[in-house]
């Protein structure tokens, strides 16, 4: 039987090219949150069933999960999302780390989904979050983080649009409009596909007195300054600081964030591409994260960002830049000059210039061919007399342009790039 | 019902600072072999069963796997090791790549074992291979990148061995002692764990007949020059090649490697400290690794190294270097200064200096505690006083030693380290 060489449905091979792309996505998230002085966790993808039967989205859990049983007979789950792993860790050593926490991951997620453009069953999440601070400080700074990734990925404030509200508030509208508090999950679920196209389906299985009272709430919030509601007043604040620091927001009281679990400010960030207008990414505030753990209460505020609508977006305003091998001379040795090629390889390596040798003893012109196809920048030839001139020929592969010399000459001109 | 805070059995979490040591451990990896011009990949950690179900180690398959039935009704498993998948990449591709391919990758891979020190249920492996390369320079640079590896961990020579040999001696020396072609498999898996505990065992199930002809091949390699046999010479030359590049290596045709799939040369790289005198881990060359998928063959060699034993060989011989937080400052706001404080936060980040910031209002020495409790080198103050006089003042915890300015001044002073 011949083997298949698809990779598992819905899965992606990162070839070479695919992981410096990843590698580039997730190195300025890296770089972001480390500098606002976040530390990298992990936790394993497999996590113990249990610790996804309680809160969240139940869709997710019944019908989207990779569960099964091991060896040992214990139910587990590949991981769906981090926020459960991470409050695990962080209850897990409650009184022993120092407050607040500035933690980010990148995980791998898995979710069993029909598979659909920016969506297949493993996706990869950045999760920041600040565990420890009850202050608007750390609602801004989350927001700060997400803002300041969009900027270095070289998106301008016009490609994209920060929407942000408030569960407090949400409540109290909530309160206003006849909601009473056994309706608080369902409603909040419906306007979170407020700009998604499956609002109409859910909005019209609601009851027709809900149905009125959520139009009049949509009306309200179209008309009316919300901010000046006394659940308002922390988001305002929010909105104020974020703005003194030139950070464009936009509010927008049906954001929510349909899972359970927020109790504070919630955000989410819009593509406003027409062709994907949609939100790409979000978060807010959490600050019952730990109870389901016996463990002391811990205001949290984070976000998470996926990567592939992240990829999505970069690709749709042309921000994706040319990525280059890390590769940056391909040494091909000519004839019977293995040796000599392997000392110049070396002597290339040794001042941090990352060198391939090609010792295959193919034709020139192949072996010129797979460094071009590798996008390595520069091929450095040795055969019989460049080794007794001890001078070695260079040559740029995008101009032809070629340098002849000894191998600390030619380094130099490689480090000038 | 209180969820438990522990991971799932033989599973890390990696706190902040488990995570900093991966990621130097990785970082290394990633150096050497981007030095020597390899590129890195990445393939999903589900694979279709039926990947596994070919060659390989038999007990890994039957007992030790992480296999499930999806919602789709496929059978699926959890990478046990990377080389079944990146032989299923390249050779889903085959025409397509440039060859020699130089890859790398640094997967995560499952196995349900018995727990024990070293090796847990998961662990992650550094896989390095050169594809579509016949050459002995080949073998050699699969052998020369292990043993910059070591180095670039700071290990020197005295602290590990690389012993190698080769398939194809082994198979002459099988049939110089009447071991036929059926037996081969067999006894490669003896010799395999020669070194080990379980190798009396191993040997003792053997029938009478092949124990003395065991027995015969051990007197014989220790007393005779194998190399000066035919099949040797490859080996000799690989061997020779390495000592003139200064790699010290160490003959040893007990050195098989157990999978079925290794057609050359093979090595593994031994810990010389008493206390763990074992195999590391290794490699060798495979050049029928496409011959499931159907495609051309492709003459291969590389090797794989887990996180687990590195890690317990760089901490026996006290080579894990202490480790910073990526933090380099952290603000401290006192009193109602929280705004001054984000802005020399912000200040500080622009200058490409990881900065984390303290609003939480807290007691000062709460804060400083914090900061040092995750090894931030300096703390910064900003209270009314200072911003009136727009002069800081920044503290270096291990020295208490204290400079008072502008962020600009105090900024040099961080950069200085």
């Amino acid at each position: 039987m011949k083997l298949s060489t698809d990779s598992y449905k819905g899965a992606r091979d990162f070839y070479p090219e695919d992981k410096r792309l990843q590698k580039y996505l997730f190195g300025v998230m890296r770089a972001v949150c480390e500098r606002y002085g976040y530390e990298e966790y992990d936790a394993p993808i497999l996590e113990p069933t249990d610790l996804y039967l309680q809160k969240g989205n139940q869709e997710i859990i019944n019908e989207q999960t990779y569960t099964f049983t091991d060896r040992g007979d214990r139910s587990v789950t590949m991981r769906t999302e981090m926020t459960p792993s991470v409050a695990r860790m962080v209850a897990g050593k409650r009184q022993e780390l120092g407050y607040p926490l500035r933690w980010y991951s990148i995980p791998q997620c898995w979710r069993y989904e029909r598979t659909q453009r920016g969506r297949g069953r493993e996706f990869y999440q950045l999760n920041v979050d600040i565990f420890g601070d009850a202050s608007i400080e750390a609602d801004v700074e989350a927001i700060r983080i997400a803002d300041d990734i969009m900027k270095d990925y070289g998106a301008s404030a016009d490609m994209y649009d920060i929407r942000v509200s408030s569960r407090e508030l949400l409540r109290e509208l909530l309160r206003q409009h006849g909601f009473d508090s056994t309706m608080e999950s369902t409603i909040t679920s419906v306007l979170d596909s407020y700009r998604k196209p499956s609002f109409d389906k859910k909005r019209t299985k609601l009851d027709q007195d809900s149905q009125t009272k959520l139009i009049e709430l949509l009306d309200y919030i179209q008309q009316e300054d919300v901010l000046q509601l006394e659940s308002g007043k922390r988001l305002a604040s929010i909105i104020d600081v974020l703005e003194k620091q030139d950070v464009k927001v936009t509010l927008d009281p049906t954001i929510t964030r349909g899972f359970d679990y927020y109790t504070g400010m919630v955000f989410e960030v819009f593509d406003t591409h027409p062709d994907n207008n949609r939100s790409m990414y979000g978060g807010g505030r959490y600050d019952n994260l730990l109870e389901a753990f016996g463990a002391e209460p811990l205001p949290t505020v984070g976000f998470g960002m996926g990567d592939h609508t992240l990829q999505c977006f970069l690709e749709l305003h042309e921000l994706v830049p040319a990525l280059q091998s890390p590769t940056e001379v391909y040494v091909i040795a000519i004839g019977q000059e293995a040796v000599t090629a392997s000392q110049v390889a070396t002597e290339l390596r040794s001042k941090n210039i990352n060198t391939a040798l090609d010792s295959t003893g193919r034709k020139l012109e192949k072996c010129i061919k797979t460094a071009d196809k590798k996008s390595i920048p520069f091929v450095l030839f040795v055969g019989e007399t460049e080794r007794k001139e001890n001078r070695y020929t260079l040559r740029r592969l995008s101009t032809g342009e070629e340098v002849k010399g000894p191998v600390d000459e030619l380094a130099q001109v490689v480090f000038e790039g």
